[in-house]
């Protein structure tokens, strides 16, 4: 990462953790132990891309940073949630999490689960708290159908179970890209989405072409996710690395080979920039982010 | 339960049976094993208390029944996503539920969260999707945003932590009732709450003393429920019985003493009715409710 992508990063980084703070109960407000758990792993924050996704976005439409707050911070905590269940030892059996230890290995498998319970429910709720966003209660509305659904058993949840159900199995490139389109896909298309919701009356033709922007990243997100779990190294990705061909898992790299693996997410880096064609340089930052994925190293 | 009580609830619970089939994946959809779960759990209902309010509070304030189908489907889904996780074996460990086996049994554990978490999401997704409620945005917001809360680390979630933490050791009182009145009685009064904003412009005075009415019947429904673990049969409940004070968990009955637990239920069940003073026969199922919570058996 560039020290220009590394600052860019940083500043909406900084923005969401501040709104993390402003919402997430103190470590000393009843009960503790939760609230405590609850600030562990969302404090731990990584680069912040869905965020910053929704930033960007808001961006390239001109809406101001302080109405992204809210669903810049909600989509980070749903992301943050999902992590937690992910890692608990009936799912992922993580440890490591960005270099620290997982949620239920601090505290139990129990406080994990309703820190996880809990963050999913105000990720809402800071979406539908009033005085929060300036933007219509229809729009505001429109955010909470979009990222309920894409955290549901059709979007995110469900993108879940099909990858614990996948060990050992052998799936289709199609299978293995349904997965993820569920899986990693639904989050980021919603973090584009909300933020597009905050411009009232924006052409649907913009609309889509933000959509199939935000698709094709999350599906280059993936893959390169899996070029990293092949080729890294525990120590730069802060989490056990090889852990997906260990356990069998699919992955774009063993279904397509390495190299097939890099010009696939290549071409979904082109795709996504050609889908941001009828927008000027207020997409950049958009532009940016697509090239940080294909390029990232951790 | 009297044959006219058991009716007026059976009323309810298809209704709320119907919405759960209309807003529940099927079975065939993908992924299958998870929407099997989500199914399993949800369709086992129980006599659906917390719709029932919803149905009772609306018909008190003179709502149409069709307004209340997705609150009180919503309050519905959280419950079975909260017994989902309860379950657990890192929770309260249970095998039955409602006299069949508990979903993490039936699947497993990985599943069992999964489901639990996509149904929380459904029951947000439910009062945000468009065209399902004939009231405002802003009442429908008012609706996520009591309810999010209701569901978060300050309500049911935290009362949860604080059950599992209060193992083993010594409660007073007054930790015991706020421990219920974050696990069990947030929802109770979310329910009655999101019924009275289904009422466009209801006279605070009103919505308070609805909210009281809440309040105490969400206490006296866990004090009942204490007592009925420690007088109760398995066979009878579906569930476990006399496993609270088998875990040394602390009750009503361990801290007050039966008779006493019996009066202070009784108590709550006079300053329920004492709170609908000022609604005339409109709101007997109210008091219908009320009563039954006291008497009943399971």
């Amino acid at each position: 990462m560039t020290q220009t992508t590394h600052n860019y990063f940083n500043q909406y980084r900084g923005r969401t953790l501040n709104s993390l703070e402003h919402w997430l109960p103190k470590e000393t407000t009843f009960p503790t132990r939760l609230h405590q758990a609850m600030r562990y792993s969302a404090l731990n924050t990584g680069k912040c891309v869905r965020p910053t996704l929704v930033y960007a976005t808001g961006k390239a439409l001109g809406v101001p940073l302080e109405i992204l707050d809210s669903p810049a911070c909600a989509v980070e905590l749903i992301h943050i949630y999902s992590l937690i269940h992910d890692d608990l030892p009936c799912m992922d059996d993580d440890d490591l999490r960005r270099g620290k230890l997982t949620c239920h290995i601090v505290y139990d498998e129990a406080v994990a689960i309703l820190a996880g319970d809990a963050l999913q429910a105000l990720a809402y709720h800071i979406l539908s708290h009033s005085n929060t966003l300036k933007i219509s209660a229809e729009m505001r509305l429109k955010m909470l159908d979009n990222l309920t659904l894409a955290c549901g058993s059709r979007g995110l949840v469900g993108g879940q179970d099909v990858d614990l159900n996948s060990v050992n199995k052998q799936l289709s490139i199609t299978e293995l890209e349904d997965m993820h389109i569920h899986k990693t896909g639904a989050l980021i298309r919603a973090s584009v989405m909300l933020a597009s919701y905050c411009k009232e009356s924006l052409d649907t033709k913009k609309a889509q072409q933000l959509d199939h922007y935000a698709k094709c990243i999350g599906l280059a997100f993936q893959i390169r996710d899996d070029i990293l779990d092949f080729e890294g190294s525990t120590t730069i990705l802060g989490k056990t690395s090889g852990k997906d061909s260990a356990n069998s898992k699919a992955t774009y790299t063993s279904i397509l080979g390495i190299s097939t693996a890099k010009e696939k997410a290549n071409d979904l880096y082109h795709e996504s920039i050609k889908s941001l064609q009828d927008f000027g340089e207020e997409a950049d930052e958009l532009r940016m982010i697509a090239q940080f994925i294909i390029e990232r190293n951790h």
